[in-house]
């Protein structure tokens, strides 16, 4: 069998995620059967322009794609490239994607957060049902202030998105007894939804489900999806959790409705900008909960299963198969 | 067949928890086999007097019995009186028994908290694996500080007690991927468990386990059973929940592990005293999240939940069986 070049490359300097010998070792270790494949590994950037001259196949970050591949001709920088992989789920960054050539495969992560995420988004669920964010504050006063809450099973979870975090929410929300319906582009059966809706049905599902939980990839028809209107279409007391992209919602409402009590209680692992100014209202919003866009990323298991996903990714690829993380460039995900 | 008379005594002001005439008819409407008893509730210190002449089954709050019943000579307070239910799933406050005369069955409300305090003693565990603590602070300080975290699947949970509280809490840690060792006092297999161990090998289990959840009882076995000692048997980076009560574990000893970053994190919903004083070192311990004895309480379903058990436990006694809810005076639960 001939061998596969891949190459991976690091950022100058991430001494959490960059990938190392002993984890691609390991990975081999699991995939016995891709042991073709000859792999170079460097956060140089010399190193990386020798490297792409006879790369088949690209391990990188997605900023490492957009300002050294997206900018340039890629066809004269990296001749023999057929597959880039970014280690991120969300590859909006390098839209829209003219400058991908037809015969270039580019692969997201989709899957690596499924596990991270899905716990994520249940235990801020766990948390708005808690009244978690008037605790917090009431243990940074020293104030022993009851307050009490119902529990989340029994409730209506309305999930915009039902790809791999969402449904990795999906599963353990339904675990919990509470009632899901999934939004998706179609309104195709989900196995983790009790109901499927499809996006252009939203608006009606918004008024009868006690929480939001957006989960679903940036793109232009994503794009303030939960606009002001839609926000003042959820019933009073309302809950919503963002794990998908800041872009996808109206802050500014979301910070306007809390403040009004029309919303009790978000949680939002994203902003915009990332970083957040530390001037800015969201930060010290009425019932906000933030957190840094860390919600997803498992550190420990990372570049393990991101290893573990490319090498699925490049079997299908040697099989003459569909890659399952094929990114479609009309879509943008 | 005859009539049974249940008084309830309500505290004097107590909008949230208070039984109302609604709540009753509302139950006997689940169980309508039990429209022979005649209720009388009240929150009237004299008409309590009066009731106690005729009840034969109180329902009321353990503070209540303890000032009222347990003070006084209860045949003569209350001659027919045969059954005292307590609306709280904890009856420590009453202890000892020597109060209670043989003929009289005490009933707790264990069972009221099994799916609030497992979503709870869930949420808890979710958010140390998921470092909440440092991206509350984070928050605070309106600091973008990312910190990573892994999941709670694959982690071994250590849970001390498998009543209500913890089994509730056991079912959906496992439905996460959790291992999940009971400790019970005896070793007797539980559903809800990987493994269970009997109380006696607690200092075996503590070693091999990333997390620790206190969820039994309170009595004079269990008083400081998670001591200093014990508490230095966990592995460096263990975190620990408490929704069992203060007395449970050594509160200084675990504010002392979390300063010396033994413990990673720890959250409890149970202090010593409580209320705890503004000026008790706990509520500003790094690590440390703190909420005020309010996790297993579901206000929206609590009095619904409480009559259901009482009259679960009224008709297996009307059919002369064995009362699911009967306090043993000996164990104290």
């Amino acid at each position: 069998m001939s061998a596969l070049r891949l190459h991976i490359q690091n950022p100058p300097h991430d001494p959490v995620f960059s990938f190392t010998d002993q984890q691609w070792r390991a990975a081999l270790g699991r995939s016995p059967d891709m042991d073709f494949i000859e792999v170079s590994i460097s956060n140089d950037a010399r190193e990386f322009d020798e490297a792409l001259e006879k790369a088949e196949v690209l391990l990188t970050w997605v900023n490492i794609v957009r300002d050294r591949l997206r900018a340039g001709d890629l066809q004269r920088i990296a001749p023999r490239l057929r597959i880039i992989s970014c280690n991120s789920a969300g590859v909006d960054r390098l839209a829209p994607f003219d400058w991908l050539p037809s015969a270039v495969t580019l692969l997201n992560n989709s899957g690596i957060h499924s596990d991270k995420a899905g716990e994520f988004g249940l235990m801020a669920l766990l948390m708005l049902h808690n009244q978690m964010p008037r605790l917090i504050k009431a243990q940074a006063e020293r104030s022993w202030n009851a307050v009490h809450a119902s529990t989340i099973r029994g409730r209506r979870l309305c999930i915009v998105g039902m790809g791999s975090l969402g449904s990795g929410v999906a599963r353990r929300a339904r675990a919990l007894g509470m009632y899901v319906i999934g939004v998706r582009n179609g309104a195709e059966a989900h196995p983790d939804c009790d109901e499927t809706v499809a996006v252009s049905e939203l608006d009606s599902v918004l008024p009868r489900v006690d929480d939001v939980l957006l989960a679903c990839p940036l793109t232009e028809h994503t794009r303030n999806l939960l606009s002001r209107e839609r926000i003042a279409k959820l019933r009073r007391g309302a809950r919503v959790v963002n794990i998908a992209r800041g872009a996808v919602w109206d802050q500014e409402a979301i910070c306007d409705a809390l403040e009004s009590e029309q919303l009790e209680a978000v949680f939002t692992d994203v902003t915009v900008p990332e970083p957040l100014p530390a001037s800015h209202r969201l930060w010290g919003t009425r019932g906000m909960i933030m957190t840094p866009h860390i919600g997803a990323d498992d550190q420990e298991r990372y570049n393990d299963v991101t290893l573990d996903i490319l090498l699925e990714n490049l079997r299908a690829d040697r099989a003459g198969k569909r890659l399952p993380n094929r990114v479609d460039p009309e879509k943008g995900y």
